[in-house]
């Protein structure tokens, strides 16, 4: 880290770097040359993927361990949109945690009324309303529904974005939903095609908690 | 502005320059040389402060005029903490358009549980409820008090502080607040030193909006 | 106005005269000689109809200033679903100023358990919403949904008639709503025959208006 | 009941004459020769005073066979402000049927934000709370506190009035309401002086429900 | 009653044996020698079915003699989905009342996110979600439908038992229940069966009372 | 275990075998012979105390261990008032997994009509209302207030019962609960002497707990 430019940690809790590159990629256009570095890393202890609720209980601890050792870092972000150990690593550190369903979610409210969120997997979305409660925002679901792919289907390209259409339609049409959060870090490749076919915002979660975390770390 | 840089026109709706002069103050670390430009602007038909309802909508049409003759602006921020014309001035751009009353409590929901807010005047804390409801986040509010202070006493900095201080203390102690928002653009000078002086994360709104607006501008 | 007989002003905040006289036969049956009198005046500045936020930023200062000049009324009544200005007006008299969305949502509170609502046009149903949310009575809304009628549609009577049928009989029977409100002052000619044809109660906003605000008038 | 005039019966449920005769003299002014009727009638079967739930249970069948017996009626005032029998009375006829609760409350939240209740008991706090839930309104409750005065006392007209003043205040200033309920049928003779000491409305739930019973009447 | 050995008092406000006895053979496995006695009574005054209002009203006051008369009961369950006189019954003794809709409800929130409730008619429906709201945990409800099965029907099991799949299935799958509740006390037989053909707990209401009650009068 | 009989675990996480020795005191009443067999078990791998959010994350994967590799209990409690790991024991196993906290407030809806929560520290409370969000029952909380006493003070049994005492009567008298909940297992012993003391039920969540298992145990 260059001395004096203070950097934000996005923290990947799986341990498939292909989904950090992912994110790197996604975050792009938040890095500035005047701005804070943004440094996306895998956790290794990580399970590959994070699906379960024991995948996100396997990954709380090494997430406290490596926010309280670091001392460089001006603010974390973790990747996982079930915020795994977002609670624990606050309670660790001085500097501000985000976790992206939260901020995927709070910056949504700014964009559209009633949020549409698009899970991977039905399993998924009880665990996410359960986290839409206890934040308080519920009222504000339109609803929640998933693309059911295996990782082998969202790796084509065309049947994910096809698939994403076909729930995101759902969610606007069905749903009243007029923003759409994409309720998975390994679906940013597509939120711009998405937002154009859908004609409404679709929000990518890193994106907005990164936001947030340069907020926090440039007002200090 | 230079030609392919974006820009986010912050606009305030009053027409106290020193006002927007002390916003352009708070916003100075988020002005990146590689990022969006920011442009804090006076709303010449706004009353000298907005205090009343009548004020409120005195500004509604002017603002939506701004907004919808600005071509060159990647992204809107409305700089009053009673978000005065935020829904007419969404309807008249398809760029985003945010109000600091709205990022600044959705700000605040990611770095406490329960969110006090600072107003200016009690008169203010009945419109604000009725915002937090209509937000559907009325269940994370702890309280909302007012430091109730004139222009002239608001002007002496240190009593202004003092004031701050008590509520902000009220607020954490009787409410249970666990971070506070500063109901008012204008008390964005004092967020540091309250911060310290309260020991939990004190949000001023101007700032969380910019930054909301920063990364929509960025990822388009 | 006869000397010591209260009036309520009935504000039709569109310059559709057409309108206006739908709302004074609606009232016709709520006229009582030795009640208030009932007057329904057009505003001339507004819009010749609300049907966008812009609309409904256009009239609330007309509104507020018709309201602040008139000394002689003892009740206003706005009469727009969408309760343009509604703040700002009671906010310059002392005298109540009541609603159509308000009264209408709140009578048929005591007419049914699950309220349903017939909108003009899909894209007032987010703004709706918005408006219950902020009433803090959202949880007993099962659903709105909009005819989608264009002006010239809605003057042939029997086809209007036919859509209010068939959405009213989606609110009750897939929504679950055992009352109706029409969410336009233009609905209310269809009041009665609706109300036959879906065997549940059907308010007219614009009559729940009045009679509250006869009420109002009558106990001082 | 003179042929074609239609009859609203308002019905206390207690056997208190005295308290019907209070009701009678606060409903005068809705009393209009063009109107329906209004008539008044002890419950003959019910307690002296409805205090407890055993009051309330023991009223609603006489309440129900009233309501059913009764085919002359264009719509019923149950007069009590726990509401008793409310939804049976609903279930034996097709005429509408007012509780003053429910009208109390729901005509508070046209006059005020945050509505404050003024209670004869502490014990009939919890079970009104219960009814706000039940409505959905709760998040518009800024508080209930009870006057706790014995009969006796609340017979002596001064002291009955500085107490209600005194539990007004703590609403207004403690609670934060801006809009009180009275929540007994017979603290009507009060509220006018009431409203002019502390300044906000003060509304009288039988007024509000024999209003909303002349609107339901005279729209038919 | 055996000295010294607490009993609990089920009450079937109907005055259906059949459905009493149901009761008591559902209860059979909450039957421990070292617990408490296990009563299963029917109310003599009920109606042999309870399904209106008017049916509910009638044995409110039955249930509270029932109850304030009984000095030797350790704790009471009133075992009707409508909860008949579960506060007045509570008034009238220091002793714990479980009413059946409560207690399964509140006992579904422990095996699951969002309950299903499958109701015996259409018109209860509404009469349940009141309660809900009452309770405060509608936001936990997925749905509730009705098997709107007449009593004949009902007596075919298999008929009644295909009814309850369905109803369930739909529950399930369209509304996202994850768990279920019966909404009928003379449901208990299918409990097990359905369980197993839906894949998610299913709750019998008078067992979930019954264990509530025994918990209660084992800890004094 | 003896053949055929089931068994409940009921796991304290912290490794104070003297609390798990309090729980299995208070758990007496609740051993029947005939019923299932009740198990106390310390989680040897748990903090002495479990204080923090890193004392409870530090505690999930055990107790999911546990959970997973016991093939003969028939229902599990996780006895710590923070619920910790419940959502990934509930994964690991198809027998039903109870937390205190959830089952102690639902018992508690059951018996009074606002809850009132005392805890150990103040920095639990925060948790504690997270928790109450996520279950979607917040609108019954009336308060939540710590003893905030040392272990070493809550060893000096009247110390700590004048301070339950203290606590409990401002839940009371100052929040208008009606019914209390111990926020902590370890506060069991005095759950009776408070419930004198109080005059309103005081529900201990571990036999709350324990009382749905048993329940869900027997009916299978």
């Amino acid at each position: 880290m260059a001395a004096g430019r203070p950097s934000i940690l996005v923290i990947n809790p799986n341990s498939n770097q292909a989904v950090t590159d992912g994110m790197a990629k996604a975050l792009q256009p938040l890095l500035l040359s005047s701005g804070p570095e943004i440094i996306c890393r895998t956790l290794e202890e990580g399970p590959f993927g994070i699906e379960s609720q024991c995948d996100i209980e396997s990954v709380t601890l090494p997430l406290r361990d490596l926010v309280r050792d670091d001392n460089l870092t001006a603010a974390f972000v973790i990747a996982c949109y079930s915020d795994p150990g977002l609670q624990v690593c606050r309670e660790v550190t001085d500097k501000p945690v985000f976790g992206i369903q939260e901020c995927g979610v709070l910056t949504a409210l700014t964009r559209g009324d009633r949020v549409g969120v698009i899970a991977i997997k039905d399993a998924s979305i009880r665990r996410h309303m359960r986290a839409l409660r206890q934040m308080g925002v519920i009222d504000r679901l339109a609803g929640e529904r998933a693309v059911n792919l295996t990782v082998a289907e969202s790796a084509q390209g065309e049947g994910t974005f096809a698939r994403l259409c076909a729930v995101g339609r759902d969610l606007k049409d069905l749903d009243g939903a007029d923003v759409i959060v994409l309720g998975c870090a390994g679906m940013a490749a597509h939120r711009i095609a998405l937002e154009r076919a859908l004609g409404i915002p679709v929000i990518d979660p890193v994106q907005a908690a990164v936001t947030m975390a340069i907020g926090a770390v440039l007002v200090g």
